[in-house]
């Protein structure tokens, strides 16, 4: 048995951020860009809204008309024109006004709008009761984005809104990450494919290879499934040197045994041009986690179990294609608060990944922990999201209030 | 001007969810489930795992051969054998042991395994200095999921955990609801698509399709974009019905002005079999909603300005995708609790959408909201989430604790 050095979950992460750099870029069209990582940033090239426009339907006005009206002296303005939504306005004279509609483009001249709900009109006459400020009701030319002004920035994934922006600027195409492919290789003799349909005697189906591909597709990551090896480390070292020619991160899951991690970690070493950099992490469940560089690529071997490969898999490696799509990391962490419902013991010197089931009683959530060996997927499928019990505890106490990460919640994102 | 009763955003989700249905079913390989909605509990076919496992590299041995053991009077065991993964293990006699690898099948007669960390080994002999109990790190045949045991319920969003336990049972294809398809119509004289390289004087990119369209993505809708509509309502009310041929779900964006509103209204009572349910929603932006069932398939009619309507779908539209999809109803909404960095005005008897930026300072998170004309996109752009003020308060004090729910979130997955 080969003794190793564990690094702490902080180290893990800082190895991450500064070994793993961004693939290059492509450009793509703005309609497909949603969820994908902005490789530069992006300055709008016109005013958007490229002319005054109006923000509720009433009368395009020069403020200065109005000035001073009130219900004893209103102003009486002269209706010259209708404006059309979506046409060229013609000029505003003095003591005039222009119907327009919400979204209408403000005639040249007119500076504000006074909503219809305030005016009175009888024939081609607009009563005014009181004065508008300039710039009342309108949004100006360039007061969402002014040519040359910044709309999103290098490393933001693209969101809804983030589109919208672009596309009122007139932005068709842009340039962002290439999407990272994650190759994934159980080994196993123990493991056969999960389609099998009756399992032979003391042989299991592979079930991490499709959980952790779910996880990499959530990611925006595409996945070559590297299929399962046999314990033997030449067949093995062949099948981790074509994905690592194939891909942009190499996943290696299974091997939980003692006997297989020592063979991975002899692989690694043996592959040309390959720094094994966490030999094992101070967290349970995951502790024997392997992360290395090979050939500039990104290799990380997950513990067998399942759990163990989720939990190390969701805090880790969607990190580690964060960091290959050139995400910027997020200024903070969601999390949900709850009570905790029941004492969780935990040992000091190592972090404590916990799953926990939410439940709403009496307008409180409160989270009851899962415990259970981290081989049964049942722990997981009942489970809501995981806390971490920081190092430093000896566990927390029921009634305390603990921050959870939920798995729907794409945490890092 | 058509006066309209509004509804609560309590009674808009209350009626959604009572009158809109899933659509039917449709079996597909495990493989591609991840994030459907599961349309039947599913349940084991067979015990997983199907026989009892070692959790831990050892020695599998017959407990009772071990009780009383201790430093002074150790167990001694003669090893017969080594169980290889993968493979069926010979039955185990009496005071003997045989060495076994983390998730090596246990031999028939054995019902515990002695880490090997806890023993000594000489030549064919092992020494065991404590006992262990019946099933000490071994899970059992079925201890994960029994056979006929539920998996994952109707209703649920497949996680990658989920698929993980459905691959383990050896379950190869599933009944999942259909996606929904959403049709997305804008409608609006001054629309012209986004692709539009150069604006001509009075016109405006289409920019909520696509933003809405994203929306939906994100929730596993298909999307059919219906292009732009003039402010016509022949040709509004022909391409609605085209629409509501082609898709589960219509979504008239645009219309912002209070003419184009009144048409739309008209031309959805126009419409065969077509109820309006909801003519307006008491929320803040967002108020010019509309919501009706027309030929059993629902139509949703989002306010013009582009804050507006994301923020109405994020609250409204999501929950129709849900319903069509069969969701369940999540039992908690999941929000991230900040401090309000500056006061928030508010009316009674509206909820106010407001959206804030995030910012952790001294180990703090703070929200600061973010004010502007609900046709400022930069307003979203700049947001990482919002806060819902309830329609009973007056405001919110800098200070308090508020409840962000996070763009990023998947709010209602």
């Amino acid at each position: 048995m080969r003794f190793y050095n564990v690094s702490t979950p902080e180290e893990v992460i800082q190895i991450i951020q500064s070994r793993v750099n961004p693939l290059s870029a492509e450009r793509i069209p703005l309609g497909e860009a949603g969820g994908r990582i902005c490789a530069e940033t992006i300055y709008s090239t016109e005013d958007v809204p490229a002319f005054d426009r109006s923000t509720v339907d009433g009368y395009a006005v020069r403020s200065m008309d109005t000035f001073g009206a009130s219900d004893s002296a209103p102003a009486l303005l002269t209706v010259t024109g209708e404006i059309e939504i979506g046409a060229q306005a013609l000029p505003l004279g003095k003591d005039s006004c222009a119907y327009i509609p919400t979204g209408g483009m403000l005639p040249p001249g007119a500076d504000a709008v006074v909503m219809v709900e305030h005016c009175e009109t009888m024939e081609n006459l607009v009563t005014i009761h009181r004065p508008v400020a300039p710039g009342e009701n309108v949004i100006r030319r360039g007061e969402d984005f002014q040519k040359g002004e910044e709309i999103v920035e290098k490393g933001r994934l693209l969101r809804a809104q983030d589109l919208g922006a672009l596309a009122a600027a007139g932005i068709r195409e842009l340039p962002v990450t290439k999407r990272p492919t994650v190759g994934i290789l159980s080994s196993g003799n123990e493991l056969l494919p999960y389609e099998t349909e009756s399992l032979p005697s003391g042989k299991v189906r592979d079930c991490n290879a499709l959980m952790i591909g779910e996880l990499c597709r959530k990611k925006g990551a595409e996945i070559l499934f590297g299929g399962i090896s046999p314990d033997d480390p030449g067949i093995f070292r062949k099948r981790v040197e074509e994905l690592l020619e194939q891909t942009d991160f190499v996943v290696l899951s299974g091997g939980s045994s003692v006997g297989t991690r020592d063979f991975t970690v002899q692989v690694l070493g043996e592959l040309t041009e390959a720094s094994l950099l966490v030999e094992g992490i101070a967290i349970q469940p995951g502790k024997p986690t392997l992360f290395s560089i090979c050939q500039g690529k990104p290799v990380m071997g997950l513990p067998g179990h399942p759990v163990s490969a989720m939990s190390i898999f969701l805090l880790f490696g969607t990190r580690v294609i964060d960091a290959l799509s050139g995400k910027t990391v997020p200024p903070f962490q969601p999390v949900v608060p709850a009570v905790l419902a029941q004492n969780i013991p935990s040992r000091i010197g190592r972090t404590d990944s916990v799953r926990v089931r939410l439940e709403q009683k009496n307008g409180l959530l409160y989270a009851t922990p899962i415990f259970g060996r981290s081989g049964l997927l049942r722990t997981l499928t009942h489970a809501h999201g995981f806390i971490l019990v920081p190092s430093s505890f000896e566990g927390i106490a029921s009634g305390e209030t603990v921050s959870v990460i939920l798995y729907g919640m794409n945490t890092y994102e």
